[in-house]
């Protein structure tokens, strides 16, 4: 690989994944990964433009932001791009009415959306409430469609929380697809209306913009498909197997956010 | 489309689905579907060799023909070939311990199987078993595994109950292999070996034979595959599109099972 100065010249801004990069989700709020906290800070007080980009989809941006807050991170909700309020722009343009399948932490981004005589199903990192009562529930709305529209906050196989690994939304939206025989809209990583809407809240071309994630799909991949550069955390998700993923090489991979942030404040300019 | 007395020449055995073709399952045990105890009768009183090809997962088969034979049909365990007694002996065959995502109605089928320490997953049509907790469970056997084993009876995308569509197996399938990165095998229809069980067990060539069933893709296009001919009934889970639809054709289509049975009766040697 080249060296880590050819590899990062000319990044004017960062965007962070959330989960698995900044802390690890699970009961008690979670808990933050080593030396992400300290990371962000000296992100933040850099030149480099920084955005959290997260396909976060059980809990409202407030909520996430107010956890994160408490485990000593600088971060604020203007700062997140969050699939929830990029669905309910598209429900709102387009007078969809959803058969919300989502986690109650999440609800209340859905404050403003008319849910009456459902003409779609919208469907987030729903957790626990991923009951074949409410899976039958979104599958019989779909099936009862002309053209039946799923929206799916988010497409990941899965997610790492402080007691192991989590089915995430993913597979519970291939799951619809294959048993109404459509396909999906991603609202969220890797597709590259939601990537490119983060760019622009920080007015960062894709050239110049690096992404870090624990996804080696959905950060790193998607990242990549738009333009940028993207780097892989060896924390959260990341399995070794990462490393030789048959069709995503990253741009470089790293111990944690803390040595993602190393290289970028020594490699990029001041 | 040709003649019927074409279309049927030769056929010396039946393959006969039952859910959505003999009875809708539901609330109390199901309800017949009209014509069918009769049809059933018929056909077993005419010189066509019978046989009752079901992927039936959720009840034992001795519970299931027990429910059958309250509706009043004339059927015996022996004449039924279902999936979980096909996944129990490739278990055996191969040393597997399986982590058993299955509903509680078809457990007592599993009595001899050794689940401790599990080393693969089966998963059958679980219904409320299909809990967030149990699908996580079966995904972290899975994550655990250096070559993940998936074992699904059937595929199915949903099955007919009285009060409306269910989702089947096939979805969760789905949801696995995706959450994994890996292929299920399928012990069931659409899989050729377990058609070609249910033909060894009466006697008849392929070519011999016709399946019944109310699924276009699993029932039809699965016995086509084998070399059988195959009839859609516009019962259980028919849907008018299934006419049309885009890679398997019907042999034909009949109203419900008794048509198909006066057609056979009429159109076969006798």
């Amino acid at each position: 690989m080249a060296p880590w100065g050819e590899r990062l010249a000319g990044v004017r801004g960062v965007l962070l994944d959330i989960s698995g990069v900044l802390y690890d989700s699970g009961a008690g709020g979670g808990t933050a990964i080593a030396g992400s906290v300290e990371a962000v800070a000296r992100l933040k007080g850099s030149r480099l433009k920084v955005r959290f980009c997260t396909n976060e989809s059980q809990k409202s941006r407030a909520e996430l932001v107010g956890q994160l807050r408490r485990l000593g991170f600088d971060i604020s909700e203007g700062e997140v791009t969050a699939p929830a309020p990029a669905a309910c722009q598209i429900l709102k343009e387009r007078g969809l009415r959803p058969y919300l399948l989502i986690h109650d932490g999440v609800r209340s981004e859905f404050d403003q959306i008319d849910t009456s005589n459902p003409n779609c199903v919208v469907i987030a990192d729903a957790g626990e409430s991923f009951s074949y009562q409410n899976m039958n529930n979104a599958f019989q709305v779909l099936m009862e469609l002309e053209n039946p529209v799923l929206i799916s906050l988010g497409k990941g196989r899965y997610y790492k929380e402080t007691s192991g690994l989590m089915l995430d939304v993913g597979p519970y939206m291939k799951a619809l697809e294959y048993a109404c025989g459509i396909k999906a809209e991603v609202v969220g990583k890797p597709s590259p209306e939601f990537f490119k809407s983060a760019l622009q809240a920080i007015g960062v071309e894709a050239h110049q913009a690096v992404m870090i994630g624990d996804d080696i799909v959905g950060d790193v991949g998607g990242a990549q498909r738009c333009g940028m550069r993207a780097l892989q955390v060896r924390t959260g998700k990341f399995r070794p197997s990462d490393e030789h993923h048959p069709e995503v090489k990253a741009d470089g991979y790293v111990d944690n956010l803390a040595e993602a942030v190393d290289l970028l404040l020594q490699h990029t300019d001041k």
